[in-house]
């Protein structure tokens, strides 16, 4: 590849002649890696007119470099980085800069911390990962998407991927989500009521910021997912974490001061509990009592094998007093980035508005894609498939948790991808998760899931979502000989 | 298409029969768009297990149905919407509930309002569409843009594609824009120092929450891009907006106790002044005495006709208090939704975490199709062309403002997509620009670009980056009739 002329700069406070100035800037990009071993260097005479310099300069600087072994001549082809130039593997340039700022002083908040714990990038090098949320790549419909990315793709949907839609969405997609997804929920919304957003973290984050301040009070379930109570802090808002018991939230020990609570009644997370009917009418009419809004996150309901999933907090709700949020995650994949908020209009308004200010919208093309995989049945077929795919994995990992002796905490009565693991009182499964990984097994540590000081250290979560059913026994073998030593 | 079983929900609170509630519930469907004509319904025996009522209750709702012409029954292929049906053209149902919260308190914040315009989402379907920051269909490269993502959509990247990176980014985006991209503006950045965004706007979003808040005091441009001074409106800090000249920023005017100055120097956003190198210096050294941040958004430098773009801002910086936004948004197309920010690891590492927590990182497909395309060397020839045909429209659309008489009160001395113009004192380019919609021309009126409340009415802005050169002679001379009337 030819280096474009384009990226040659001289240093404006640049030392010593033009022609010295030349060749510090070429072996410098080459000592950084900026340069690859074989690419080709302008030629003299277009360097010179970029840089603004005669072209004799360029060429004795070339020649010098040539001498030193830093380039070599192909004749008429022109000048080569050469192979004897000492190149590191990657561009590690040095510091262009002293920091000379405070950022201490500079930075009016921070934002790094919390509890949201780094996962192994390199999961798939992992023989038994019980991971979770992670995509299968054996479980996606791969060929499909493909050719739904393709089509819209297309000339016809030119505009659509390329356009600036400030803050509107796909119409397509939110179509197909208010007629199709929804109706699944038993949720009746219109449009107007629907907001596209990045996954549901995003659909997080904003009811946060639109919803929460320093003075409204957030309720949690206790245990919860980690990186909802780390923007909760974000957010500022006093926080009120509820111990939750096998069916969920329970209404009762909601403080009468919340101004909204955060649940997922569909399948606890982390515990997987279901929360039964009775309870979500009480819930609904507690909120009403302590006029509180609800924020429902319905994550993975579509992962119901083992029977329906009950309609969703939000289609019983006639207050519009429930917020819903919907993910593409779990059942196409995480990396797509795709959830949904479903609400009152005054609230969507809001939500809309603060998504365009901070993003802008979504990528048009990802979710044109979502759209045509949707609407063609894909997404419908890759659902059956994976949940019966999940099916097998949840009986080959009960029955391997049966046969060694390990305690089931909870477990999803309609399916879900993951299960509540406790072991003995006492036990430290950040290190337990410790020992496993050198035996090449992935487990997740409960204690980031709870809330204060006192966490409770002997859960753990247990995700069969991304290992195939072959390795569940070996992996659960080799969980069990590590609780046992 | 048949529809799904598990759209089909009873409410739990229904009234009447089973058979009733069924009837209602498909009729309810059909009336409000959800199943549209042609649509299969589920077999009665499918529909009776999933409601879990027998299935003559099924049989005997849908011959009553049949009865009244919402459905047909095909023989043994089963009932299907009935073409007689009232169904409305799109999916608009009554609203579910009513909103019995009171929103006006339910609210912490409000975003809704402020100055960023809402452009017509229609402008393809007018003939002199004068807009500014639309992609150009015709000058895209849309072939190897496909080719890119298909492989970007490969076994082998599927991964990458799929993966939930929590708060990474593609290395092989961050690597090229380090080795080829910063290059061209003189800039040296290490991996550590990058961070891709959802596009500029959110490179600025992101800034403004780190660095502001309500005691830290924002220096902006006047006139400046709207969409700015709305998102540090949100941001809640005291902002100082500075009137540009002819040289853009003047660094002697920005108050002494400023902690963050934003500026656009290689193209002045929106009057297009390019900043002078000396003036460069001085605003740095002015920086410095103030102990002040600079943000850079360098948007649009790739589109450098008339002459090499100076070096950016960020290159003569040696404090490490410069920080530079790019985007793609210009130079491949908005709806891409890719940028970056590239400063100090202190400030990169809490840009990081605060992505992370609104939105977890940019979708990983188009992350690596943009990887692709730029390392394949289609984006320079991208530019290339993009440029030269720039360049035409550039010199058509100022022959025939000079023919028409009109004013021209900024142009980017190296190039850009825009022209900043001036109608005679006193005019309404707000006006200007109702009257011109009606003859199919877009201009965009000036006002919103200024701060404050006595605005000057009379600039407008021409983008010549969405209309073909051979229109815009008309396009200016119906600029010049509404502006004689």
């Amino acid at each position: 590849m030819a280096i474009p002329v384009e990226t040659f700069y001289l240093n404006p406070d640049g030392q010593g002649t033009l022609q010295a100035q030349i060749q510090q800037m070429i072996a410098a990009g080459i000592l950084s890696g900026r340069f690859r071993v074989g690419e080709k260097l302008p030629s003299s005479r277009k360097l010179a007119r970029h840089l603004g310099v005669s072209r004799i300069t360029v060429t004795l600087a070339y020649t010098e470099l040539l001498a030193n072994d830093y380039l070599v001549s192909r004749g008429r082809s022109g000048y080569f980085v050469s192979e004897n130039a000492p190149i590191p593997p990657t561009y590690d340039p040095p510091a262009a800069t002293e920091d000379n700022v405070d950022w201490s002083r500079a930075l009016a908040r921070s934002f790094t911390g919390g509890d949201t714990p780094r996962k192994p990038a390199d999961w798939h090098s992992f023989r038994f990962p019980f991971i979770y949320g992670q995509a299968d790549p054996t479980l996606f419909d791969h060929a499909n998407w493909r050719l739904c990315a393709l089509r819209a793709l297309g000339q016809r949907d030119f505009a659509s991927m390329t356009g600036d839609y400030y803050d509107e969405d796909d119409p397509l997609l939110v179509e197909f989500i208010a007629r199709n997804t929804l109706p699944r929920r038993g949720i009746t919304a219109r449009p107007t009521e629907i907001l596209i957003t990045l996954g549901a973290q995003n659909a997080l984050w904003l009811t946060a910021q639109i919803l929460l301040n320093r003075r409204r009070k957030a309720a949690i379930e206790d245990p919860c997912y980690y990186s909802l109570r780390d923007l909760l802090m974000q957010a500022r808002c006093p926080l009120t974490p509820v111990a939750v018991d096998a069916d969920g939230l329970p209404p009762a020990a909601i403080p009468d001061d919340t101004d909204v609570i955060f649940t997922t009644p569909s399948h606890q997370s982390p515990t997987t509990a279901t929360m039964p009917l009775d309870r979500r009418r009480a819930l609904l009419d507690r909120a009403r009592e302590i006029d509180a809004l609800i924020i429902e996150d319905d994550y993975e309901f579509e992962m119901a094998f083992l029977g329906a999933p009950s309609p969703a907090l939000k289609s019983l709700d006639r207050d519009g007093r429930v917020i819903y949020i919907g993910s593409f995650s779990k059942s196409l994949f995480p990396g797509l980035r795709l959830g949904y908020l479903v609400g009152s209009e005054a609230f969507i308004r809001e939500a809309r508005a603060l998504r365009a200010s901070v993003l802008r919208h979504p990528p048009g093309h990802i979710q044109r894609t979502a759209a045509y995989f949707l609407s063609l049945g894909h997404y419908d077929a890759q659902i059956r498939r994976m949940a019966s795919v999940l099916h097998r994995r949840r009986r080959t990992i009960e029955k391997a948790i049966e046969e060694h002796g390990l305690t089931v905490a909870g477990r999803g009565v309609y399916g879900g991808s993951s299960l509540w693991m406790q072991a003995p009182p006492g036990s430290d499964t950040a290190r337990l998760a410790e020992i496993l990984r050198e035996r090449s097994v992935l487990i997740e540590p409960g204690a980031p899931f709870f809330a204060g000081e006192d966490r409770p250290t002997h859960f753990y979560r247990l995700g069969y979502s991304s290992i195939p059913s072959s390795r569940i026994p070996e992996g659960i073998h080799r969980i069990a000989q590590a609780l046992a030593s």
